[in-house]
């Protein structure tokens, strides 16, 4: 996706059991490598002697800690965050693990995901008594968790699930507490949840690749509706009793956001990348003398759709490495762009070629417009969109920090359209059943999955927006 | 003092409500007047249209707010603080004033004082279900008041009068709500907390010499147990129903804390510290040639003494001026130290005298020592240190933040073993007695205060400490 | 190079002249574009009104200018620099332009190099009278330049080209005076410096990538040995007498340095890789399933090693792209490296596989067996390791900080041993002359080329080191 | 003097001597003691086995330097500064001590003054060949003590005399070479430079007050026109032959600049400003009840006037301590000002008083007006000013930084219209001749004064200004 920051996702969440281990470490590894995740704070709470000491900051993982910050932060137990604000508000104060004391102890919780009730949930808190200090979601479920069980055995298990009970959308949890680390994903499982194993220890994690990093094996996925209680004797499998809810993995995560390297639903998200353009290759061939990527999320299609449809795949766009976000405004008379600054186009792998410029998304559409013209400008002759996704056309809440549909271009226009107006020779996206073809074509039981971005059918009651 | 930091004054509160004022500004200026009762942090909170808005952050007040960090806090009523951690933790998450949402629409609370009943109300809100993130007094006050008033009408009057009846010990509030700004004073009156008028409108704080900056002029006091209600049409004292408690202003706020220009119980401080200086010159005489004060808070009670006893009053020590915390630590072949670093005798107007040294209290006893040296290397032939005190020998339980007693000189040696271990020829401390009576000496009426530093006599039931 | 900065670019180096254009933000943009010649610091200085102004720091171009910086530098001239140190002294005081007041007015300086003689030219200046505040080259071309022409009229032209010919060793400069900008490049033309066009100005820079970003038009080198004055009538070429000297291009920059999308003697720099892994795929083929590139700097070579090979091309290694220096020290439990942090393998497309993997140049060694296990670890059956340049064996003196040759892997050990150390099952690195056949094979004209830290020929007297 | 900031000293110096002391620390304490000569800056450089190290920075003393800062100035030789820039740029490269290296090695130099010759120097070193980075004069002096001596033997005391020759105006210096530490000042004595003795060492500093803080003893002035040359053998005196020049020892330093801890010409400063306080009350006698100071340099002058008169002296107004430059605006409506921020009157004191308010000098004019309204505001039923310098008319080219003629309210007004101006019920100045009478009662040999200020004849040939 070439729109810059156009979608982002909300957060990477990770959870630790590992007596012997330096947890804090792994904890910093392991965000580390969800950094895509979430890049504006980052945190790590461990469980030690005299309770949870804790570590936040702003900024990328690697601003965040030092080695005197990690160097407290001893214990068996550890959970960590990187984030995204969904609601704009960009404060340390709001950066997690979210720590409280509670009736029951200590508890830390990590959060990736967006309740669709969170005014019924605030309210029912407030009259209870329960000063809020925020407006987020994690302040709403730690609070949540501090109330009682009003009948039976109060136990930690038992706060869950009626926490679980009383919120609605999407949640993968990891919580801290004086002897386990919980991992918790809502029914519907919109967001992925993954549990490890290491040499002593086991690990909780939105995604595989942080696996890698620190030399953990993926074992499972954590279940809609699980809860999976990790302590010193390894995990164990809860399933509270909760109202029905079909199953709807989010297919962004296919398309874009997830990490290539990462298994998901027991398949390597790379390979289905490349599956979608493959099937893209199938829906939408053109004539053409090579296939570019925009790199680098576009790249696995890109190699999909060369290998299907024979046309060569080359480099065409180089892009700088330098990640920094910049405020100096460009001017006229330089005509520079954020896409200049961004991209440069190999002259002479383009010239004179008709070019098929592979894209995993078009959302804005304000950034394939230039970069159509700086492949024509370095020489291609023709240049045709394929988008590996269906047109984005509905809003997220379950997560996802999007434009809102009116700076949708496919709410506006159709695929002539915007192969118009961004100065493409042709415009093709992936078909809904293409891509939920290409997505499931790897899998090994029958799974539901979310696309309402593209469909507009959500699998959960929303707000009711224009 | 010259124990450079041994006793510590928790906070200081203020609160204003000024229609067609800028009241951040107004906070501002007040919290730089109170900036002697709380160097460590420093906040502001003002109710707007769309509710509070606050800044806070660590430093002194003119380094933690900015005109910018000022501007979007417009509206008609605010709070401020400043603050010492009395429990060490010094964080910006602690900073008051402390802003929650509650049932009963927002709050913030700023707090001066220090709660002997904080385990037993933790206690209370885990149980009830609230979660807790932090250690502070002032968290559970604000939770405390975002509990309903069980029976009758929900009203911020009855919370607050609930509030008083569950919390003891020393509390001078300043709070915010959507119509008003409430002063609240413990029945004990432990700390000061003062009401003024400005031209259009009232304000409330820890000290009056928070007024003259503001242009504002001292009204009343805020009696101890009472509530006053500040809205548009100016203040309403309440009292409410609470267990009968002995008034026990603290005297240590005379003998050091309060600045010298503030109207305490109706009488000026430094008027006051002149009185104990007079006093002490009747209980302890000396022939001598030179009164001379420790700068800057002996100097009133130097005056004090000189004009009792007849000794020319005389500048003898100069003070450097430029604050600033060193953790440069000085070698024992330079022989600095912090008094020398802190203050240099002025040898022409020392050399060949007898030597009265005056200082307002002796607490550690760690700097009286390098300052006799001083005046002796300077060329003073005797000097005897008096005090305009009395010993202290307890640790405060109310607010203030002291040293235990195995630090307390007073606890080990009687004033002629003090004496001889600062290397004075002699040492006097004021009688508890004649404390009181020059204290009391300007009051209108009878009014109880705490001595229990001097004493051991607590108005109150304090923790059993060795 | 999968080395993670084992070598380093000493600089890059801009300059335009442009009335009626913002000049200082077309230095930003082009010094973003040139930000991989230099990390540590950054500077722009413009020719104004009342003389040079200049805003320089550490870290990277969008890290060191804001808005605020940019907007006093108003002017139609200016120059710009990125930078490493080569002497390992970090320190913003070193940041360049160099600006300086001379009897011939103001001056400001960028270098990219390293001067050979830098001992005797220092003392030179040191007996003249002048004070040198550092160790710097820049400082004294700076100095060296201040000094009058001894004879004859005292000219910018006369004092450039008496400097040429004190100065040996490494310079491409860009200078700042009263009226001009200069472009200057030593007689070997060791490091790149090329000439370009915008609407209503021009501009040099070390790399063409400079250009497409402001639109700028890439137009001549400038040739080894020659002075390009840029004024407001146009750039003029200079040519001075100085001592023959034979023409040696780095070519390093062709491997490694040089951005893939810049043009370089004619030649698209990504095109002069391909070749060479085409090169490589005929000297060094072998039996296998998949090519798979060290990212991103060996890509084009891998996609040319594919094309010459028939071997399919594939993604094996995905890239942490959140840049940072992490100074948190993995411990040995968690067996996490750097290698592990930046790469993780791609399984399912490397399983069962016999993969060449290419890399473009091997310098300590330290990051290849990480790579190679990796591989292995993520399913690969056989790994081949091809290098698209020779053996590094040497110490650069002409401005690229390198590893003494005792780090320098292949100084210890030919190919096999490499192969056995890193794990691979074979390795071969690319001949000296079929790297020069690679990069010769797009020239319109014959050109000479140091490869010295391949051969150890110097073209250039080197200081005698073991 | 109440005007804040109205004028400033331009340094304060320091150098030492002493084998086996830390010379860094040393020069921190020194510096701290000379804080009140420039708090923008400050700076050690030590002469240790590697060269001169220097640490440096913006800021008071405390803020500039760490623990970890000094560590690595480790030797027997130091010098140090602390600095305001009279230029008006206030820029770390600005800070002070200068360091360069020179054909006779290296060289830090430390100034206190101002050149009169600058533009003349300039131009020197430029046609010389040297390139300067800076406007300032202390640069000037560092490449003009880089320049070898013509004729004869080229040694340190050659070029410092050589220097000497060349240079008009203000300095006091201490440089650092390798083998000694040297106290220079030049012929008119402007500015204050001592010598005293350690145990075991030797130290140079613009005032006494810095040898107190490190167990130094003061042991002779730096003579006018004169070099003193301190190695680890104790100090020499060298007299260099330069054009004769009259004793012109600055005034100022007495009225207001100086500590008044400081022993200068001497004589203790504290003592010379009781006396300027006595003989103000001769001059100027009032019928008052209370003699007043003006918070902290008035004092002792406010001491001296009431002794001499008979009038009580007492403490009527508060300084707040908390230092720190505020950027706050105040409104209108608020009615608060610089003044009320700073002082607090203790109306207690005040009521029903006719007030004697001494000040050390009137410069601006713009306090003395709120000053006596608070007094009036707080009961003062008259106010009368007594001022213990002549009326500052001029400006200082001497190294003081002062508000041009337009801004000195004594080049507008009479004594009668200054006290209308800020309503006071009389106002009077000592005389010059009053002043030169009370700085000469202490002397035990004849010297020359600079009153240029307030005279208007300069001992110097100074631009003509309007």
């Amino acid at each position: 996706m070439a729109d810059v920051r156009a979608m982002r996702e909300a957060c990477g969440v990770f959870g630790i059991v590992a007596p012997g281990t330096d947890v804090a470490k792994a904890a910093f590894y392991a965000l580390y490598a969800l950094q895509h995740r979430g890049q504006e704070s980052a945190g790590i709470a461990v469980m030690g002697a005299g309770g949870i000491r804790a570590s936040k900051g702003m900024g990328l993982v690697t601003q965040v800690f030092t080695e005197k910050d990690l160097a407290p932060l001893t214990g068996d137990l550890a959970i960590g965050h990187t984030r995204y604000s969904t609601s704009g508000v960009s404060d340390v104060r709001n950066a997690q693990p979210y720590v409280i004391h509670t009736g029951m102890g200590p508890l830390a919780l990590a959060h990736n995901g967006n309740l669709t009730n969170a005014p019924a949930l605030r309210d029912y808190l407030l009259q209870r008594g329960v000063g809020l200090v925020s407006e987020s979601d994690s302040e709403l479920l730690t609070q949540l968790l501090a109330q009682p069980v009003p009948d039976g055995e109060d136990t930690w298990s038992r706060r869950i699930a009626q926490v679980m009970r009383l919120a609605e959308g999407a949640y993968s949890l990891t919580l801290l507490t004086a002897d386990a680390v919980w991992a918790v994903r809502d029914p519907y499982g919109f967001r992925p949840l993954v549990i490890g194993e290491l040499p002593g220890g086991w690990v909780a994690a939105s995604e595989s690749c942080a696996f890698a990093t620190i030399g953990a094996k993926l074992t499972a996925e954590v279940e809609p509706g699980t809860i999976v209680r990790i302590d010193r004797h390894g995990p164990v499998v809860e399933r509270p009793e909760l109202p029905t809810r079909s199953q709807s993995f989010c297919s962004f995560e296919y398309v874009y956001f997830a990490r290539p390297d990462s298994v998901i639903e027991e398949q390597l998200v790379h390979a289905v990348r490349q599956r979608l353009g493959q099937q893209l290759a199938k829906e939408a061939p053109v004539a053409a003398d090579l296939v570019v990527g925009v790199p680098d999320s576009a790249l696995p299609a890109a190699l999909g759709y060369a290998a299907a449809s024979g046309i060569p795949y080359g480099e065409g766009l180089i892009k700088n490495r330098y990640i920094g976000r910049t405020f100096i405004q460009p001017t006229q008379a330089l005509r520079a762009s954020a896409v200049k600054l961004k991209f440069n186009p190999l002259g002479a792998n383009l010239t004179g070629k008709r070019v098929v410029l592979v894209d995993d998304s078009i959302v804005r559409g304000t950034t394939a417009g230039p970069i159509v013209q700086l492949l024509r400008d370095a020489g291609a002759t023709e240049v045709h969109v394929r988008v590996s996704s269906p047109p984005v056309m509905n809003p997220c809440y379950m997560g996802v920090d999007m434009p809102s549909r009116a700076d949708l271009i496919a709410c506006r226009l159709d695929a002539a359209g915007i192969a118009k107006e961004i100065g493409a020779d042709s415009c093709a996206f992936l078909s809904h059943e293409g891509m939920m073809a290409a997505v499931r074509a790897g899998l090994t039981r029958a799974r539901g999955h979310c696309a309402a971005c593209f469909t507009g059918r959500y699998p959960i009651e929303v707000p009711d927006v224009g």
